[in-house]
């Protein structure tokens, strides 16, 4: 196997003449190696305690190891020398060991899935609903919000329009966040942040997508508030008071605006309206 | 190993005889198995096609199966037979596998990492900030809003008072989320979610947490504006634009209301002055 060590990181030995596996330096004083080959246990293992030990004396903190899918194999003797899991991702697992006696500072892994919910309206005080294929609404004739999962990678307002685009085949202009609702042990035991998003309707033809979607329609907004499903609920007798006060009111949401920290742009989504602003 | 069907929970036999997988079904028509024993990669192997092929008769979508660490040896066949990694946690691995022929519609793993910035002002507009130990602005001498990272199943209020204590010693009480930032590629491929939110000083004696902080102070608003750091950040000077209009301003961020769904109680953030609520 190729391998290096941190601090030479052409050679595959040290001036002790052990070889090492080959790691990359982090930010936060730890180092990481990624599998790339397939190898036999007893040799991984010899070559995972002596980096170990280099990584000690040099005094890192955090040990990542990220293996492959193809190369699972290699885990269970990562496992034995004290790695435990800290995230996986369709075709790797990311094992981590802590050196130092104190508290390890580990980054966490990602703790929550991101939803929108899409309250669209039209000129006619016509409401976007949709009945669902799946899930627990599934045969009960209730229409709703069309929601979705946001995307890896994906900001809360282009992935709002997707949804509302696959779904019912209509097209959409983001608009604001009017709310938001943290909840946990959703799934897996992770948590949940759920965006309730206003969208501009800029066609209103629909096409409703076949696999998820039982049925699509503009629905009357007394309509859909009066449906029982939607006056029981408490988080929705919220939302219909809160997209009310959009559409007849003077509610403000945040407002998504591209903006820059450490070189990488991200959207900050603030109350535009209340801000006295210099930018 | 005790094994049982998922139409016959008690039993390790199918009527035909052949031993399966025991099996919990889900909401959305798939199954899933937790491994609690070793076994020998073949047997393991023989056992898993025979309830995929059972499984597939019965019209199951999506089959799930929860490794702990002990037995990640087990992984290796799982992922030979097709599977794939969903997500891992400290000391679990889900591999997770789609039977039909149709696009997987198999819930998404957790996307986001959730932290918060923490506005701290007293009565003589001197505001909380801190200097860190480590990452990227350690040893710069610049001072910052204390922050951190919102543990899994913990609520975006409750995880910023925590921190300011953990930081500063300062107590404090939540009023509102001010802006929030989503941004991509942070770590690990995961995306962000960072909550700006105000909070009210219940105490103001300083108490450093050693491990992480450098140092904290109550320091005059002016002060920590004037800090380059903080005007050459596009984020930062945004960050500022909006306390400056909280503290002096009639700016409106999101307050958490408890709110129900489904049985399920999550916080709801909202514009509460502009809502002309019914609750």
């Amino acid at each position: 196997m190729a391998a290096s060590s941190s601090t030479n990181p052409m050679s595959g030995e040290e001036a002790t003449g052990v070889t090492l596996l080959p790691a990359v330096e982090d930010r936060y004083g730890g180092v990481m190696t990624e599998m790339s080959q397939p190898m036999d246990p007893s040799a991984f293992s010899a070559l995972l305690r002596s980096s170990l030990s280099n990584w000690t004396l040099q005094g890192k903190k955090g040990v990542w190891i990220k293996i492959p899918k193809e190369l699972i194999g290699l885990a269970e003797t990562a496992v034995k020398e004290g790695f435990w899991f800290h995230h996986a991702e369709k075709n790797y697992l990311m094992l981590v060991y802590w050196i130092p006696k104190e508290e390890n500072t580990l980054p966490a892994n990602a703790s929550h899935r991101v939803g929108i919910g899409a309250f669209v309206i039209n000129d006619k005080k016509e409401v976007l609903v949709v009945q669902e294929k799946t899930g627990r609404l599934q045969g009960q004739g209730i229409w709703k919000f069309p929601t979705g999962v946001v995307n890896e990678g994906e900001d809360i307002h282009d992935g709002s329009v997707r949804e509302v685009k696959e779904e019912t085949g209509v097209d959409t202009e983001f608009v604001q966040v009017l709310a938001f609702r943290q909840s946990h042990k959703t799934f897996c035991g992770k948590s949940d942040l759920f965006f309730v998003c206003m969208l501009k309707p800029l066609s209103l033809e629909i096409s409703v997508q076949e696999s998820e979607i039982e049925a699509a329609q503009w629905m009357p907004w007394e309509e859909y508030t009066k449906q029982p499903f939607v006056q029981n609920q408490e988080l929705l007798r919220y939302m219909t008071d809160i997209c009310a006060a959009k559409t007849n009111g003077d509610y403000q949401g945040f407002t998504p605006l591209p903006v820059s920290a450490f070189d990488q742009l991200g959207s900050l989504y603030l109350n535009t309206r209340d801000l006295q602003s210099r930018h």
